[in-house]
């Protein structure tokens, strides 16, 4: 029973790295809601022990030891020992091989430096952003950008240094692959945007109207409660930036953001991060502490957001059922039909900031963020130029260009947190929601219906059983095809929108 | 340079296992406040991974190491190298040795276990109290007492095994101490109730005039923000038993709770908890880490906390600053002049609630907990007898009967936590708070006319300098004879209630 001591070795050191890395999702969740803003400077020192304490475990000698047992770490081939192990065990050793070699190839003493920087330049540019200072957050983000660049030589990379990053959070990818993708993107949605631009717009000054926040809230937490979402084991709270986290399948997390003349952005913050959530509370409880309990990748988590914030939260069924419940707490929606309100929140127009664009124009900020960082990162743009290459891409994709820099280059908050390489699987993320929206309707024939009687809850249990409950047994690919029966591609996506807007 | 190594080694050590506190204290906060009810299981999982990585920091081979340099075990006297060290340096060396001794008893296992079962027994427990239902708490309330008792034969006890729990609250005490303390408090105030109950009563009909949610909570903020509290580090929410935890002298929350029909007890509870607080965030930052920055013991942070919520909170001279502030809130008070409200919020009654009682019966709550805990941890009193035992002190001590458990032996969550040893600190902080109160007035003749016109800063900056500031300096009754001049007594408070009374 040589394999059954090693694997329940492993399993117990999984579990403990699991435990604090929940334990860290607390610290950075607290950081974003209700932290009082003199606390950042422990909350850094508390976050990046927790880091070390995890970077200890996972390299640790103990871990080593009985991976190797079980797997040759240079091939990536079982032992003898290994081959004894059931198919789940099989899928928790190649995936704890793979996160050994990465991460052991990252010392310790950069690994807290790292997090003790992108701690404080969160809050720094939580600051920059509010004051429009980009001044004050570009030292940090240039200590940022050197500490990623050296993460990238340390990992390794055969073409482009942004490689070693992007294969964080979407291991299939690299700079070259996402650029083909990109530039297929481009082709497609610039022509549709113009098109798209010459028809006539309708009134949408309803959706600008101001809502005030108790009300807003109100609508936030009704919508919260129809989703398939459990309320013993998710809440939904403010932020300044709309986030999902979860510490556990038991304990899964949104925020939403209120903008006081643009409820609907409060509607869709929360059906994407709802969709996060789903996918996070879905995984296989039984597993926890282990990769099968683990999310495949940022990829597959984005295509559930997206699947819910577009392709479910933008279809007709969904306000068919919706719209009479929020025209009940917006009285002046009861003169907007139904028709009219799906048309204004289809309005197709370039605009500056990510989180709030429409379906169509939103890969084109993604694509811009892409452009910007493979160059930051390669050290072709430096942090002095950033807004200029910022303002000079919003002009070539959007025709315009931002007033100032918080709707600019200090938008997001993601290159504070050291996330270089994030950003394409947003859009990646929505060619997949495309793919496995395609395979639903395939599914049930009945969806529409459905949907605007308010159930939803079938489409969590279709995702759940198809990609929510298997964590990380398949990689990105492997699930896209066995889902949608095709490779990752953009062609849905394009498909689908060319199908709406034109 | 020996002496410099051993002490560095020490802080890093002490600091980090601080760190790992303030984490705990989060985990804490956030079970009180925001989490979802099903995240409960992988919290206590979570609590349990840190305490037992907090004890084993605590135990380590190189903290014994190091602290043998600097400190002879057994006598607690300087070693040669100890001698070097400079007096602060001097005060943690004591400290540690103090707590190393105390936790090496106790098996990591033991901790495990403990902080396990207490997590799980406070949740049940706040059902039990909901639902009215003892038999659900009760084998919980068992496993805790075994355990505490067993814990208590593994620190060691001269006479009484609640001594050795009653150490870990008040070094200081001995429940034959208390007893003598209690015993005296029994006998002034049984009588001085029977009198007061004598007087006729006013009308205090307007304090249970039901206020909204919005309201209080108001109300809430609005005193939070007249206490020398730096809102950039601490803040105010909401749970169903108000507390207050400091994660860090930068990052100190309390809360508090609302009761319809009684808006006075959210303020007297913010008032208590800003005490806590006030105590917390003055602690000096340059020690973080170290016992430097630790609060003395319970008696005196219980001091801290009753010194607001009493000596001030329930001062004419706040009054005649505030009421005009909570009288532009709650409307019907205009009606209601000054001197007629500062009768109604003295009333005195025997009443079932120890946190809402009027500062005269406070104490006799306290004093019915320590007499049947200490009864409890003795096992001459079972479980299954508390209910009975609890409603016959009540008759004794305040001659009712509480209507059922949620308002009887239910109401604390203290017990849930394993906090046995804890209650006692609660009359013994009040009979501090007098002495330090008559040790204020002495100093500051204008201390009415200053808070009657709105200042508290200089209360503050008075306890921070010769209480906050200092740490575990001093013990408890060195710090009481320092601030006051006297030892720790009851008879301050008794000459205060008298006066106040009569």
């Amino acid at each position: 029973m040589d394999q059954k001591s090693a694997i329940n070795e492993l399993k117990a050191l999984s579990t403990q790295i699991h435990t604090y890395q929940s334990i860290q999702t607390l610290l950075h969740w607290d950081a974003e809601t209700y932290m009082p803003e003199g606390g950042i400077s422990p909350r850094s020192e508390q976050l990046a022990t927790l880091a070390s304490l995890i970077h200890e475990l996972k390299t640790s000698k103990k871990f080593e030891q009985n991976l190797k047992k079980l797997i040759h770490l240079n091939t990536g081939k079982p032992t003898a020992l290994g081959k004894k192990l059931s198919s789940p065990e099989k899928v928790m050793v190649r995936e704890w091989r793979k996160e050994f070699l990465k991460v052991t190839k990252l010392p310790g003493d950069f690994v807290k430096t790292f997090s003790h920087l992108t701690s404080e330049a969160s809050q720094v540019w939580r600051l920059a952003k509010k004051e429009d200072n980009f001044q004050s957050f570009a030292p940090y983000l240039e200590k940022i950008i050197h500490l990623s660049r050296k993460k990238a030589e340390i990992l390794g990379f055969k073409n482009h240094p942004y490689d070693a990053l992007l294969e964080g959070y979407e291991p299939c990818m690299t700079e070259a692959k996402v650029a083909v993708f990109f530039s297929k993107l481009k082709k497609a949605i610039l022509p549709l945007v113009k098109e798209i631009q010459k028809k006539k717009t309708i009134d949408d000054t309803f959706l600008q109207k101001t809502i005030d926040h108790d009300t807003q809230m109100e609508i936030g937490h009704l919508l919260f409660s129809k989703l398939p979402l459990d309320p013993k084991h998710s809440r939904l709270d403010l932020s300044s930036h709309p986030f999902s986290l979860a510490l556990h399948p038991l304990d899964s997390r949104i925020t939403t953001r209120l903008i006081p003349n643009a409820f609907i952005s409060n509607i869709f913050s929360i059906l994407h991060e709802a969709g996060h959530s789903l996918y996070e509370t879905g995984l296989p409880l039984e597993y926890f502490g282990t990769p099968l309990c683990e999310a495949v990748s940022l990829t597959i988590h984005e295509s559930q957001s997206r699947f819910w914030e577009t392709f479910i939260g933008r279809s007709k069924s969904f306000w068919k059922y919706f719209y009479p419940l929020l025209q009940k707490k917006i009285p002046h929606l009861t003169k907007v039909p139904l028709n009219h309100f799906y048309q204004a929140i289809h309005r197709v127009t370039p605009s500056f900031i990510r989180v709030e664009a429409d379906e169509v124009t939103y890969c084109l900020h993604v694509i811009l963020r892409f452009e910007i960082e493979r160059e930051l990162i390669a050290g072709t743009l430096s942090v002095n130029n950033l807004p200029d290459a910022w303002n000079d891409k919003m002009k070539e994709l959007f025709g315009i260009t931002p007033p100032n820099h918080s709707m600019g280059c200090l938008q997001d908050i993601h290159w504070s947190l050291g996330d270089f390489g994030y950003f394409p699987t947003y859009a990646l993320g929505n060619m997949a929601a495309a793919q496995i929206f395609q395979a639903m309707k395939k599914q049930f024939k009945d969806w529409e219906d459905r949907i605007s009687s308010g159930d939803l809850a079938f489409l969590r249990t279709w995702l759940k059983e198809n990609i929510h409950s298997l964590g990380k047994t398949y990689s990105t690919e492997n699930l896209i095809k066995r889902v949608t029966g095709s490779v990752l591609s953009e062609k849905a996506y394009v498909d689908y929108l060319k199908e709406k807007y034109k």
